[in-house]
């Protein structure tokens, strides 16, 4: 606990990012249960697939969040991400077919970007919680989703903030599915009650808002699922 | 020198954070000074002083940058802060009457977010500098423009990022400011012919543009370019 007494009385708030997708709202459920009043931030940062934003919007309203933010922040500026730009999502039948190393739908400093600005929403909230449904098990080509990363960031928001620096609390960033597989993360979402058919994983979906089966998110996704055995409820066009 | 010789025999390049006023305008004359290639980047975040954007657009223009990127990033959905919400902004008629501490001013996280922003530019222009014309010496209201808020984010930048995590380079924020007093910044300014006219520091700007002459940041050039007993082109309102 690092609350003060005096905020422990008061409702305590905590800054939770959600993409929609089954890592975040699961994330964002471990947040619920442990108490804290949620404020879910997405971000409309200009990617292809929109049914995302679509999905954060159901998921926050289906789990109470207080209140849900869509932050546009458009980072096709920037260019550089199969997320973002125009190059290709990569395919594959089998989860062995990944690639090793830094994925194609990296997208250049994300995770700091969305942190720095929930760390912001968090200031101004009066709240020192912040959660991030990152992973370094299943899915750790991802530069931003590594505990190293983690702890640097949470340290630079104590040093970045009037609240962090005058001592009125010190900012958390809490990464309950860290060590989980995506397995894990599956089973932990249904004993805390996700609808996993509001969640959205696919990076690449159909115009018809299926998810297409064959992304690295998809295939992780239904890994997890079979793995955990529990049914996905999604309808998937391949 | 953090470029590798492979880099370097390329063009090097920097992102420059570019507000349009007199320090960011003197960092980024600073970095074109060594030699690097200048990305600008500023961003219309619901500031309530619009002037702040065009004169970053003038700046940025004049001094040759090869891109200016303005990218929108609405912070008033937050709120807290009397640069971005209804609070008002504090004057005074001496810059003795500046209260200490951290101002009203603040908009939580500022520098953390628009830094991220920058990282993330950096890594797809392949740069690993980049430039904030902070100053800890004649404002040190701000957490975020302290030597160890920026040392804590840079240490995140080289864990936040595939450039940074594989070794590609190490990135750096320069602060080149960090250090002068606001009479030493206009010194530089004037060194490296950076045009005051075409700069705009001002939190809250007469209809016609002109700066009030009485908010902390108007106070603080004025005292700035009278200890350095260089003319402000500027026309003052009060």
């Amino acid at each position: 606990m690092t609350q003060s007494s005096e905020q422990s009385m008061r409702e305590r708030r905590a800054v939770c990012l959600l993409s929609g997708g089954l890592d975040s709202s699961t994330c964002l459920a471990v947040a619920q249960r442990e108490g804290f009043a949620c404020y879910a931030l997405s971000f409309d940062y200009g990617q292809r697939h929109r049914r995302e934003l679509e999905a954060a919007a159901r998921v926050a309203a289906a789990m109470g969040a207080v209140r849900h933010v869509t932050l546009p922040l458009d980072l096709r500026a920037f260019g550089g991400s199969a997320l973002t730009d125009e190059i290709a999502v990569p395919k594959h039948d089998r989860v062995e077919q990944i690639e090793s190393g830094i994925p194609v739908t990296y997208v250049p400093a994300r995770n700091t970007i969305f942190l720095s600005c929930a760390l912001g929403w968090a200031e101004v909230l009066g709240a020192f919680d912040i959660y991030l449904g990152v992973n370094a098990i299943d899915y750790s080509g991802y530069p931003d989703c590594r505990p190293d990363f983690v702890r640097a960031f949470e340290q630079t928001a104590n040093l970045a903030t009037a609240a962090g620096v005058e001592g009125r609390g010190r900012f958390r960033i809490h990464t309950p599915l860290i060590d989980l597989s995506k397995a894990g993360i599956v089973q932990l979402a249904a004993s805390l009650g996700v609808d996993f058919g509001l969640t959205h994983s696919c990076y690449d979906p159909l115009p018809d808002g299926r998810p297409c089966g064959r992304c690295d998110s998809c295939l992780l996704r239904r890994k997890g699922f079979a793995e955990a055995g529990v049914v996905d409820p999604l309808e998937y066009a391949a």
